[in-house]
């Protein structure tokens, strides 16, 4: 589970910093990757990359501003000329299903893959065995939502001298017993699997927000997560201009960092105004708040490590 | 009066080549540039450059495929971010004002700047006293014209010397001569102002086409062009493969530079497929019908000289 930066800057497109996207992968837990957000020269960046598009299984939008939706026709065209065959699904405010199906109608574009637009609300958008996502509201001139990526706890790991005391011998039983399935011995034994294994082990948390101001669903979505992505288009003491303009300070990124108990604060959609010394001093004034952040760069990647 | 090529490859970025764009640069004719095309990322590759998206006056759409309109929205965006404030007219096939009214709208984008989007049909499309633009449909999978920009020809210069002997007093009557007025002097003689002048300046002309199969319009487009803009998509040899994805080959971009007594042909939209040296190979092809040809990368320049 690793999260790998695409663009990290704000509005529009500079040298050194492309509009938003982020990648969430999951090649161990699921073969696939999660896109968040897809502004223009998305698909660019990944020719730089190791992201191999056909990959992409679901692709969630934060919200509709251009730089975060406009490399998103390009990028799921591309994906199936260069052979994406399998689902993606994209997650997103009302509209974005018009813009997709617009964009690839007028462009004559067919894919050879199958297409599935979800058009969100508040709530939980995705579950199966392993993940759940929920989107809240966040504040921002349009609708813009945050997303919490919830990877659901695992049968902790066997006992293995357990259960060679007990006698189980070793083989299939084990896969079942380790898949948290009780199980009946040849002796009639019914062996209650969670005795021979290790606590659960607890799922990881990732929360990712689209561009918002201080708002307390952002607190909601990133609580005790074990990387909360922010956005900073502000430094401190532009809290009036962030306001005004539905963002948020390095300081109020790092509020919210804190009083949700995440492990690691990341900053991203940082503005252009902000040279390479300029963004160091965002990450000094968010650490003050939240020791534990870090500020996004196009290309930077950041490994969320399992739980012991 | 000078061509700029912004992306040069077919169908889907790659590294080095990046989607169909050019600008036509037309500083010091009206202190403005015309775009022909802007796949994704055109605003992207205008950051290596010196063209102002503010100066951008007309945008040209030969066809709606992803890889040649996908950068417009957020071209037009970031200009008005970027301070555009003059009117831009998109000029394209029926389809561009549907995927741009619904591309600014959904992402809640309003331009700082009037823009006008006239749907197209063969004719002339745009004319005024410096410039005409005639379209013409070529051969796609989907509707795709080619533009012919036709500059007027100019009144040539003043005969300094003959004005002199005719005793005209230098002033505002030369400059109504050279303007290609008739003048009245003072003692009444009527001056033809033809005879003050050297032979009108022919204007250039520049033909830019949209993806084609080798068709009649194209040579209709490019005749005594002093520069033909062709696609070459696939290779010498590669006919039947051109013709059944609606493309052309190298020498077929050349029989209609040939056949149309254009003086420079250069061959662009060039696929992946084909590294440098496989690039080297296609102007050789080329030039083997028709000598005075180059091939475009991103970022080549292309100076089309004023005639004497």
């Amino acid at each position: 589970m690793d999260i790998l930066f695409l663009g990290t800057g704000a509005g529009v497109p500079a040298k050194h910093r492309n509009v938003s996207s982020l990648v969430l992968k999951l090649l161990d837990e699921r073969g696939t990757l999660w896109m968040f957000d897809c502004g223009e020269a998305t698909q660019h960046q990944i020719l730089h990359t190791s992201v191999k598009p056909r990959r992409i299984e679901k692709i969630f939008i934060t919200h509709l501003h251009g730089d975060h939706i406009y490399g998103l026709p390009g990028l799921l065209s591309s994906r199936s000329f260069q052979g994406g065959e399998s689902l993606v699904t994209v997650y997103g405010p009302k509209g974005i299903k018009d813009y997709v199906d617009i964009s690839l109608q007028v462009s004559g574009t067919y894919l050879k893959y199958p297409l599935k637009i979800v058009e969100i609300e508040e709530g939980i958008v995705f579950e199966d065995e392993q993940f759940k996502v929920e989107a809240r509201k966040l504040e921002h001139g349009i609708p813009s939502y945050g997303y919490r990526v919830v990877e659901k706890d695992r049968p902790g790991s066997l006992l293995v001298e357990k259960l060679q005391e007990a006698k189980i011998p070793p083989g299939p039983l084990y896969k079942k017993i380790k898949a948290g399935e009780n199980v009946v011995l040849e002796d009639g034994t019914i062996i209650d699997s969670s005795e021979f294994r290790g606590e659960d082990i607890k799922g990881r948390i990732v929360t990712i927000l689209g561009d918002t101001r201080l708002c307390d669903n952002a607190s909601l979505l990133a609580i005790n997560a074990d990387l909360l992505i922010h956005e900073a288009t502000f430094s401190r003491g532009e809290e009036q201009l962030a306001y005004d303009y539905f963002h948020s300070t390095t300081t109020q990124a790092a509020q919210v960092a804190r009083d949700a108990g995440v492990k690691q604060l990341c900053l991203t959609h940082i503005s252009s105004r902000y040279d390479k010394r300029a963004s160091q001093l965002h990450v000094e004034e968010a650490r003050e708040v939240f020791p534990n952040t870090e500020i996004a760069d196009d290309f930077k990647e950041i490994t969320i490590p399992v739980h012991k």
